[in-house]
């Protein structure tokens, strides 16, 4: 799965309605709005907003606001959220994972990026301008354009970062319109149904799949907060999958992360966390030692770190990424708050230790042999004429499900035949689907939540004759593939230094993508860990973020799209001269789809990377592969498929 | 020049003395203190700070602080400092480029980077101490450790920037110290011997180097400042090459940097500048027009800017990278501030115009010219056994002398021979200069200013049997060089990429260098101009830095140092499938040493890139080239030979 994030505007993909053979899909003429038509046209898919929006402004009113601002994220600033966090959606009628919609006493418009353009046109009605320079600078100078000198700004201080609310604050800064945090969030107010919590059924990791139990990890980051200099008392953990870590335990609060909604406060003599029933006695909950959780009310969080910072000689140290504003401004006098970028949690999450490096490895052997008998039927079944995206996306699932210890997948499948591939982020629905055929090239982009590990595979294939521009293309995107695998690196090197390898062959051309090259990955986490800390923080060995996608890809309008997704673990290499290199070992063990490959592009060094498939391959990948031999298996698939693959492995159908 | 910055402490370069064939050298042992032994034990070189910490002390007694900060820098933030504001060497004894000092009641010490630590070991008495972590958490650290809760540290805000006071207020806002902004410098109180300002000696460019006049260039400023949704009302010019490029004017108050002393408030209606008495008819000083420059004294800015900030409705526009601390903290309240990270002044010099590319172009084929004439020279006589560091030096500074429109060096040389070349910013001196001879590599990085351009290029030759080590770490570093300079990327990149391609090859053998792969440069100006903009900024034809220094290098301790810096300018290239898309086209001339070049290791694309020389080249590259068949052109190096090589260029010896 790609996380799209944007170099500058000359990287946006473009993407607009799609024509083409969809199964069912609406005429092309109907499908988006058009506000400027007499009468305004607005499709099927177009959600009435006026009632929500009246009942918003009448609250609007009540607190004496000329504005409010309406994220997408939730109180943990979560990738994905609950069905009870889409406010957005619930405003706007447009359900695309990002964006921020501002309501005025007269307007609402919505910020989202170019993923979402055609899908915001389709889904909202015309109350709603859209706008597409995300950036907050442009939300700010809509503002200062909308909003009278002198008046308020309203927002909820939960659903902002610090960082968020520091931009805003920036921007509006010298124009006279300020903002006004406002606790109680006012869509809540007027969503009469929205969504409860989901029943509580947490769970703790089995110990086969751990290696540090809770209380040794709570023992380490407590140590952490003693060697720091400024002498933190309590540490004030956030982001779910933080909490989810320390304490070896999963939840299904969250759609396809394993999560549950909690805040942890952990101080050097007591760890105060949500309420749980069944859990008591693991999280030694009547006790009342330094290793004892106390366990508090979710909603209590507000307050009982008002109470903790209003003892002497206290002072909590967040993390200002995942931390929201609401919890920050009570952190007061700032000689009580300590702030770094990430919580020594997540930095010390994300380096992966020996058993999870070990469990995370025999994930992918499964969720490999899952995704090759899904190729593998499509091979089969596709020439036939009855596969559609929506069947194939059915079918990679139940392969997946079949897998030991599988826990559903790890994001909506991106099942995406000929142009629909080209929007980078599409899923199929009814009235986009597709059927399959030899006559367009496939992308299929899916993972797998395993109890020991996530997994994220992008494959690119075509079951007839691609054009001399698709085996270009698709050549050139696995040279970056190639590239970032074999490429060696000190340690310390950033992860955004990886961007110009998985780009340059398609840049070489005049090609490219306009989405990053790269994300962490936890272990039953996240498909998007440490996100940031991939381009921003260092890579080392054990260090920092081990697992690492590789992506490149690329997206012809109207036509097809191409991405290559494997994941790799940053491991150490012996070099000539130098110490202390690393490099990465791919543990994604699909092949390559051969009949795309031009390998007269390719350099030595690359031809050397990927091998013919021979001979002395296991059982398992002769039995999948060797009948056809179109798909190419790089030299470290070999290797690996070689050290793991036995016949407990084998599928089990 | 390579401008060093470090990525992380992996990088740093180790530097330790250097023993070898020194001429005149003081014996190992002695060349650095020993503050542990009995007594402790200085060398010749270390000068005594006891009166002047003594006295700074009264000061700072006098001023209720009890730490006060000294910076290398001046109030323009400038690399290159004047006599009269190395107040940090005056201080410590220390006199290397790089620095912080913090002195308190009772202790000092200087924090340096690597570059520096044998110098500063050799320079400072016991009075400080030598901290070698230059981040300014490290000082921050320290100064918490020293200075008792409650107390003040005191700095001069106008050697501050903006970021740098944010900075040490992060790092010391939960400490219970806090810092007090100081605006007459201590320091400057005790220095009884400060040199005083150079005479005015202001000149302005002639016409032929210049297609906009100053008048066109306020009114481009000013239609930028129009532009600005948030309406500023003056712009503030701190930098130095701010207001020496608003004017094309250019001053000698800096060495090796064509600045003066000046500081510029350009409003929609007038202009404040220095008084510069010769050019009072060029700059339309006795009118009072929007194009009439006011000439004010330069010890007035504080007052006159506090002045204009009372004026009703006005806003000051600042680019917080060059603006210090004591500008910056009279601007208020927050609403009359609009900063940005460099000012439109600086961002719209760094697209150089097409008289400016010409003509840099233009100084380039001149520069070549007298370091080919130097290179051919030291082929000649170094054998002979006569040259040394130091009269290679002279030698280039010679050569340079005699072209067209010289106006010195650009910086002072770097002449390095065998083990002083690995410390990368080495320049030879009486102790440590060493005799040219055919047994070890050599290192020339130097440059000169032209009234129509900047020049700074690096070699590295060997005059007898290089090793295969030698030769493998040489042609890694061209591999580096040709990949950047080859490589095709689209408008819109970062700088910072290119920093994996310079690298790559040296990776691959565990092989790497410690600054950064390049940087921008002036015409008539510094020699690193938008150093950060190069790494932060994007690269667009005609949008941002147009000019590019490529210079990898590898420095093995007490061995070697190998460097190749050329200067290129970013050109638009036509792709097979995309447009706007960008490439480097090189303009420095001076060919590589063929002998350090092992073939066997260039991809074929590599060594398409540079060819033999052949008959076919000019006159010029012929007399100086062609008789020993040693020195490498690349194909760009003879096409622009051939544009640009004429009779009137010939060397005039």
């Amino acid at each position: 799965l790609s996380h799209l994030y944007h170099f500058s505007k000359v990287f946006y993909l473009c993407v607009h309605a799609i024509s083409g053979n969809t199964d069912g899909a609406v005429a092309r003429e109907s499908t988006e709005r058009n506000c400027s038509s007499t009468p305004p046209y607005l499709p099927s898919t177009a959600v009435n907003t006026s009632l929500q929006l009246e009942e918003l402004r009448v609250q609007m009113r009540g607190m004496n606001i000329s504005a409010y601002i309406i994220p997408a994220t939730d109180a943990h600033l979560s990738e994905y959220i609950a069905p009870r966090d889409a406010r957005l959606a619930f405003m706007t009628g447009f359900t695309g994972s990002a964006g921020t919609a501002v309501v005025t006493l007269n307007k609402a418009a919505l910020w989202t990026d170019s993923r979402y353009w055609v899908q915001a046109e389709r889904q909202m009605d015309c109350n709603w301008e859209l706008e597409k320079d995300v950036s907050i600078s442009s939300v700010a100078q809509w503002l200062i354009s909308e909003v009278p000198k002198g008046d308020e700004i309203g927002f909820d201080p939960f659903l902002f970062s610090l960082k968020t609310q520091e931009d805003y604050n920036i921007n509006l800064e010298s124009s006279d319109r300020s903002l006004k945090s406002i606790t109680e969030n006012l869509v809540d107010k007027v969503w009469k149904e929205r969504p409860s919590v989901p029943p509580d059924s947490l769970t703790r990791l089995p110990d086969r799949v751990i290696r540090r139990t809770w209380q040794e990890k709570v023992e380490h980051i407590r140590t952490q907060m003693g060697d720091s200099p400024y002498k933190p008392t309590g540490l004030l953990l956030s982001a779910l999958d933080e909490t989810a870590w320390l304490f070896n335990m999963r939840g299904n609060d969250i759609p396809y992360n394993p999560f549950f909604y909690s805040y942890t406060l952990l101080t050097m003599d007591e760890i105060c966390s949500k309420p749980i029933i069944k859990l008591k006695v693991y999280l030694n909950a009547s006790c009342e030692g330094a290793l004892c959780v106390q366990l508090k009310g979710y909603d209590t969080i507000l307050d009982h770190l008002k109470n903790y910072v209003t003892r002497p000689g206290v002072k909590v140290w967040i993390g200002t990424e995942y931390t929201n504003y609401a919890l920050y401004e009570v952190i007061t006098p700032q000689d009580k708050l300590l702030t770094s970028s990430y919580s020594p949690v997540l930095t010390t999450k994300a380096v992966k230790d020996e058993t999870e490096q070990q469990i995370l490895r025999d994930a992918h052997v499964r969720d490999a042999v899952a995704v090759i008998q899904f190729l593998m039927w499509l091979e089969k079944t596709v020439p036939e004429g009855n596969q559609t995206e929506l069947t194939a996306a059915e079918y990679v699932d139940k392969c997946r499900s079949k897998q030991k210890d599988s826990r559903g997948p790890s994001f909506g499948t991106i099942s995406a035949s000929g142009p629909n591939a080209a929007l980078a982020h599409y899923s199929p629905s009814k009235e986009t689907n597709r059927r399959l055929t030899v006559d367009e090239m496939y992308l299929v982009d899916s993972g797998g939540q395993y109890l020991d590990g996530t997994t994220d595979i992008t494959r690119t294939v075509h079951w007839g004759k691609p054009t001399e521009m698709q085996k270009e293309a698709f050549t050139r995107v696995l040279m970056g593939n190639i590239e970032i695998s074999r490429t060696i690196f000190p340690s310390g090197t950033r992860g955004v230094n990886m961007e110009m390898l998985g780009r340059r062959a398609l840049w070489e051309v005049g090609l490219n993508y306009g989405h990053g090259t790269g994300h962490g990955v936890g272990n039953y986490f996240g498909v998007h860990e440490c996100t940031n800390l991939y381009l921003e923080m260092i890579l080392r060995w054990q260090i920092c973020c081990m697992l690492f996608f590789e992506q490149p890809g690329y997206y012809k309008e109207n036509d097809f799209g191409i991405r290559i997704e494997d994941v790799a673990v940053v491991v150490p290499v012996q070099t000539k001269y130098g110490n202390n290199y690393l490099t990465f070992d791919t543990v994604s063990l699909v092949p390559y789809d051969r009949k795309l490959i031009d390998t007269s592009l390719l350099s030595s060094e690359q031809v050397r990377n990927r091998i013919s498939l021979d001979n002395q391959l296991q059982d398992i990948y002769l039995q999948f592969l060797k009948m056809r031999y179109k798909y190419v298996l790089t030299q470290r698939h070999k290797m690996n498929a070689r050290l793991h693959l036995g016949v407990s492995l084998l599928p089990q159908n």
